[in-house]
């Protein structure tokens, strides 16, 4: 076992896209597991959008990533040290570890992992958070009913992908939106949307909007949104009657914070968002999926077997070493990903 | 019976706040009820927010009123002839008779009242539209708890009124919010408002921020959206987390479309709106009272009683003579009328 360990800290906070100079890759010693905590080697760690809030000031979810101190997120590792019953060292296990190569963790950030069940790296995506949170808001949110149209972006992501394949196993026509030719064919040959738009292909909402237009004949009766921006513009106006927008992120606003001149100019005015709620009956609601775990196990009972039987397919995008994290994630919120972004932890 | 009838009809589009020019006062023949149908004689007629939006011609909840075409809305009034089963000269019913001293009706848009029962004109306000809208919105989209601080606008009017009183007899702080000292009385010494705010003693959204914050220190966990503009902007950054915005009209805004660029420069941008329903889990709910009539019985069941025994107060402004219901309802978009606007129909 070495003595040290790596992390990425914070070192600075962004001004709109992150850096490579807001992050430091760190050395620092190996802890020692106190009564009750176990020592994790990190195997695979994730690269999730809302961290980009966390590196913010702005009030959000959780409390913020001060400045010289770790970047958080979810891993999974290997157990190396127990001080913890029931945890035994080689046991595989997820929690907040962090952008480190190790971390020590009491047993109730723990969750154990069957390595034999799925790749444990299922359970950072198609398996874990992300696809929950897509499982969740579309079913108790969402509420899809067959034959109604779905519209979701980030249509190759971990959220959007699992959005877009329950819905189409429940009888929905669904229409993702993704950046580029590539993902556009990922999402209708991979993952079975009946379209994908390619939102780099339209200069303006407008110009989005009469290709959804086009794509969604019947209307929009479900959008669920984790990008806000110039889809979310595109969207409302086409939205039907009874219409649901469960909205669990806006990754396009996080880089401005969600407050910058230029948002406002190119993004709906603040009455006509109301008055689309009003007059078509909408029912807008923010969630997180952390308040939610309870439901972990309908999860997991449901779409366990469809991942097995081939109807709900998965795409990760795996980087190598802990030191490239930064430039993934990076990459993760200017859509140079495709797939589930994760960091192979060596 | 005279041989002819009154009506006012909408004699040109408004440009914001309607002017007297937008409507005429015309005389009709009497129209002859046909098989199944039953001539009445209005008696009371209701004014409300939303018949501004009928006057427009952008998209809302239903067809837009034709210029040259009689204003609409609902009345009770009394049948003075009819050929169709089931009712006689002299019952007392409700329907959409516009704004006109006679209709004709068929008996599927009738609903006989027992004049007996509780004053006619109740049927337009306090146990017709507004009050159930009131009641609706607040038990089926608010979900009030105990203990909870509730903030509603238009305090004296029917829907708010309705709002802060059955939220007050759950056990919810009520905050209200009206136009001027005198409202602000009624609101509190009539309505039984906690604390009731004037929003003309406030310049901007972020004053009567200040004030609602202080009137409302656990911060808010139902909105109740009626007025929309600089309410809605003072309110949205004051809204606890898990909290409900029902929303069933902005009046403010219906004035200017919507649309107006004045209105985008005063209220909170799109990017921010989105932000605040995410982060703080927030349920947006627009809603139609029409969709729901089923629940009438269950409101009247519940309403009925608390108006009897003085739980719910009721406060009514009735206007005399047709022909001063455009002034009126002028009146009543520009805030100066107190308790529910009725046009006594002689």
């Amino acid at each position: 076992m070495s003595e040290t360990m790596k992390q990425i800290v914070l070192a600075s906070r962004p001004n709109g896209v992150p850096t490579p100079a807001n992050f430091r890759l760190e050395e620092a010693p190996l802890p020692i597991p106190a009564e009750g905590e176990v020592l994790v080697r990190v195997e695979y760690m994730s690269l999730d959008p809302y961290m980009r809030g966390r590196m913010d000031d702005a009030k959000s979810y959780a409390a913020n990533i001060p400045v010289d101190s770790k970047m958080e997120g979810g891993s999974v590792g290997k157990i190396i040290a127990s001080n913890a019953d029931g945890f035994e060292i080689g046991d595989f296990v997820m929690g907040s570890f962090g952008w480190a190569t190790h971390s020590v963790a009491t047993a109730v950030g723990l969750a154990k992992i069957d390595p034999h069940a799925a790749p444990i790296t299922y359970s950072l995506g198609v398996l874990g958070m992300p696809g929950f949170t897509g499982w969740y808001g579309l079913s108790e949110l969402g509420k899809p009913k067959s034959g109604e149209t779905l519209v979701v972006a980030a249509a190759t992501g971990p959220v959007g992908s699992m959005v877009g394949q329950l819905a189409k196993s429940r009888g929905l026509h669904t229409v993702g939106i993704a950046g580029g030719p590539t993902k556009c064919k990922i999402a209708v040959e991979h993952f079975g949307f009946d379209v994908c738009l390619d939102h780099h292909a339209y200069a303006t909402a407008s110009e989005l909007r009469k290709a959804i237009k086009e794509a969604a004949p019947q209307g929009i009766d479900i959008y669920f949104e984790n990008v806000g921006g110039k889809v979310l513009e595109a969207v409302m106006p086409l939205m039907n009657q009874h219409g649901r927008i469960p909205v669990c992120g806006m990754i396009s606003w996080y880089n401005e914070g969600g407050l910058g001149a230029d948002a406002v100019e190119r993004t709906l005015t603040a009455p006509k968002i109301w008055r689309t709620i009003l007059v078509n009956f909408l029912s807008v609601n923010g969630f997180i999926i952390s308040n939610h775990w309870n439901r972990m196990g309908d999860f997991h009972k449901e779409v366990g077997p469809m991942i097995a039987n081939g109807t709900v397919k998965v795409q990760e995008d795996i980087t190598i070493g802990l030191e490239n994290a930064p430039d993934a994630f990076i990459k993760l919120l200017t859509g140079g990903n495709i797939g589930k972004a994760i960091i192979k932890v060596i």
